[in-house]
């Protein structure tokens, strides 16, 4: 296999990594933080990296990348990007490890928001905001990556969002394209969600810090206790609407930036989406108001922000949820591993592989009952293009298995049942907190071993580019000729 | 739906139960119990029922059954089976209530083994002996279910194991012949494991009761402590040997005893089988002397013994396993849904399941690596039919679903998450105990609401009936015309 090429891309995402540095180091360089300087140290060692990645594996006029590069290629940089990542956060004045530095790393960039970090409330403001940034590129990163990578590399049924842009050998020019009128629409996201916040009472900065990690379905706060630093009703009906925008398949906002607003209202995904956290929600507030006597305001508020932060992967807290009996733990364990749309920052099984699941499983019932009938499952009014089925459901069984082995591997270095199963839950699902004392919303990941801290990283990684981007690279038929 | 066949079949179940009530009343007339009246009018209402049915349905010169009444039949006979079955229980002087009765009773005809009765040790005989003639009936009901309906029907992959009896029309009258040469070897396994068993000490009764349920993976014992009571090695010895022989596929002793014993050893799904449990044995092992810092032989011995009673779905227990620490529960856990081979007596996800799962999964990585590339995934050396791949996937994700929503449903009614959890996977998979001190190895799932009983109940019947069975019936195809 070439390397030039991968080499090439990992160096201009490095480079880039470096040029965003600067702004921490500008924050802490105004608040008056001594981390300006490792700030300066790590940018110069990231850009020196880059760049000599960069211009040692320029080619002449340009490459074409094939799909084993591609794959290695997804894997390589998410790993890079970590590691150059946790830099700022292992040489700071935070006296973190560099387990601990590359797991807030990997689960910033990878917006999962689990964190091994306290005291955050004091923290130096430069290394809050890098945790923001990084999560705020990964979600942007991974609508890019979902846009035109994985339809190419038709991964877990992602070829079903194969867009004219994707569908021949010049797809990664045409999906640049597409991309940049993305991104665009996610700055303006984030910046509307800023404002909100602002004007919901918070300070410019914590604003914009958490607008970014909304937007990305983060959840990186710049406080211990979350959202239950601020308890404003109104900042939390803000960070739901946005928890859920975020969520969303961001090709829709182009369709009705582009005067297609119905498009938005009609996608079957949607629909499902807002459906099930509709039916979550209501079960949870009868569940609080009529076992645990919460008063029905407050009973909507805890149970749909809640619902929201975990079904979206975001992970903001504003409650121990863990003090609310089995049921709630039981429903958000389960709700945690189904994340939002496809095309969208968030992570987990995700919408459209449920609805491919219902659809195949329906057709499977009308066979069962009419054996020589011809029955063909559709998705969104079409029948599914031959392949999606079976790439969907190999996801599915993958996902289940994984999930498996790392509940056993946490285990196995000595976590208890509930933290283990969470943790696997929330690493590979990219959500962020998990159940129970340790790691639940009221505590963090810093106590974990450091056994434990690698194998999350590992989930998240798995987690965050759809397993079998990951997987295929440890498949015998990877490396065979 | 002409609804007389179905009635006719099910007449002659329950008269066929009447019949073996008639065993424990024997035991009860000898031992003196006064529970011989029980068991003498439960055979007088049961056979009454049974016998009305036969005669009131009995067609001319037989009758077909589609494929509706077959999924039909199929339910209803056990939920009816459970129910009569369940009267000795109700009506004797234990004092059970009609759930707990009922509830029993299914867990001893869906082979499950869990239990509400506590004293078992001072219960009368005519009980005991009950409820080892239920697990071992259903343990032969549903190898011959498996054999014969469920490959006809086409219920989650088991068109794999057609054999030329389930083929065309005739199928149900070509099973029964294959059926009787199973129950022959059925019969004389159980009769050889009784032999063992009280060579190694126990009683006549005990041996007897022992191997009923060990033959049916049913786990029922006649002891609180079940085999800790023992507390031989010899005895553990003999249970390993016959639980694996019961999780074995039948066929391949009709085999071995027409000469070609070669293939019981070469047999895929086998070797697959052996290998995972000596994988899970010997990773146990090496926990449970290096981290529980037990010693080796009796390392040895309690791992292999609780290890093969879970994944076979037996559900005997020797130990109280909940205290190992984590890594035990957590392993034990994903072990209760695997499961044995089909055509065994063993419930679960089965491990030609996982095995077509595998090899889909394979066939999936090289398609992501050469997309313009053909590839087929094999079974035992042969291409998958058409359809078996779907099939065993949506078995696979309905299997998750039921579970999730048991889960879900189990602790709504107020169970804790280890409770609820480990509760869904042991009645979906027809284990016996659950995790954690309720429902754990030393408890019993007496203590339980009401509620919870039912839902479990539910569990049991979909685990057994591979889900499929049972569920068509609430899906709206099955009642359109």
């Amino acid at each position: 296999m070439d390397l030039r090429p991968v080499l090439y891309v990992v160096g201009i995402l490095l480079s880039t990594l470096a040029l965003s540095m600067a702004l921490p180091m500008l924050v802490d360089l105004y608040f008056g933080s001594a981390d300006w300087k490792v700030f300066f140290l790590c940018i110069l060692t990231t850009s020196f990296f880059g760049g000599a990645l960069v211009l040692s594996n320029a080619g002449g006029e340009g490459f074409t990348i094939n799909i084993r590069q591609a794959f290695f290629l997804t894997t390589v940089s998410w790993i890079a990007l970590a590691t150059f990542a946790s830099l700022p956060l292992w040489f700071s004045g935070l006296g973190l490890s560099f387990t601990d530095a590359f797991f807030e790393a990997m689960s910033g960039i990878t917006t999962t928001g689990s964190t091994v970090m306290t005291d955050l409330d004091n923290a130096p403001k430069g290394i809050l905001l890098w945790r923001a940034i990084l999560q705020w590129l990964g979600g942007i990163g991974i609508i890019v990556m979902a846009l035109s990578v994985l339809p190419f590399l038709k991964v877990g049924g992602m070829q079903l969002f194969r867009t004219e842009s994707s569908e021949n050998e010049k797809a990664l020019p045409r999906a640049a394209k597409l991309a940049s009128s993305i991104a665009y629409i996610y700055v303006a996201l984030t910046f509307v969600c800023a404002i909100c916040y602002h004007f919901s009472g918070l300070g410019l900065f914590d604003s914009f810090a958490h607008a970014m990690t909304t937007i990305a379905t983060g959840g990186f706060s710049t406080f211990d206790a979350s959202f239950g630093n601020f308890d404003k009703a109104w900042t939390e009906v803000i960070a739901i609407v946005f928890m859920v925008l975020g969520s969303l398949p961001f090709v829709l906002y182009l369709k009705a930036v582009r005067g297609n607003m119905r498009s938005l209202f009609t996608d079957s995904q949607v629909r499902w989406f807002l459906s099930i956290i509709a039916v979550c929600v209501i079960t949870m507030v009868i569940y609080l108001v009529f076992q645990v006597h919460m008063e029905f305001g407050e009973a909507l508020r805890r149970a749909s922000f809640n619902i929201v932060s975990i079904i979206t992967g975001t992970g903001y807290t504003d409650a121990n949820y863990g003090a609310w009996g089995g049921f709630a733990v039981g429903l958000l364990f389960f709700l945690m591993v189904v994340g939002g749309c496809a095309g969208s920052t968030t992570c987990g099984i995700k919408i459209f592989r449920f609805q491919v699941l219902y659809a195949v499983t329906d057709v499977q019932i009308k066979k069962l009952l009419h054996p020589h009938g011809v029955f063909i499952p559709y998705y969104g009014g079409k029948p599914l293009p031959r392949g999606v089925p079976s790439s969907v459901m190999s996801f599915f069984f993958m996902f289940a298995l994984s999930f498996s082995l790392l509940a056993v591997a946490l285990s196995f270095v000595g976590l208890d049942f509930l933290t283990a199963m969470s943790g696997a839950a929330t690493s590979i699902a990219n959500v962020g907190p998990g159940l129970g004392d340790i790691i639940g919303p009221s505590g963090t990941f810093e106590a974990l071993p450091d056994s434990a801290k690698w194998i999350l990283c590992v989930g998240m990684l798995l987690g965050r580019l759809e397993l079998f981007t990951v997987l295929v690279l440890f498949s015998p038929h990877f490396w065979q000729r």
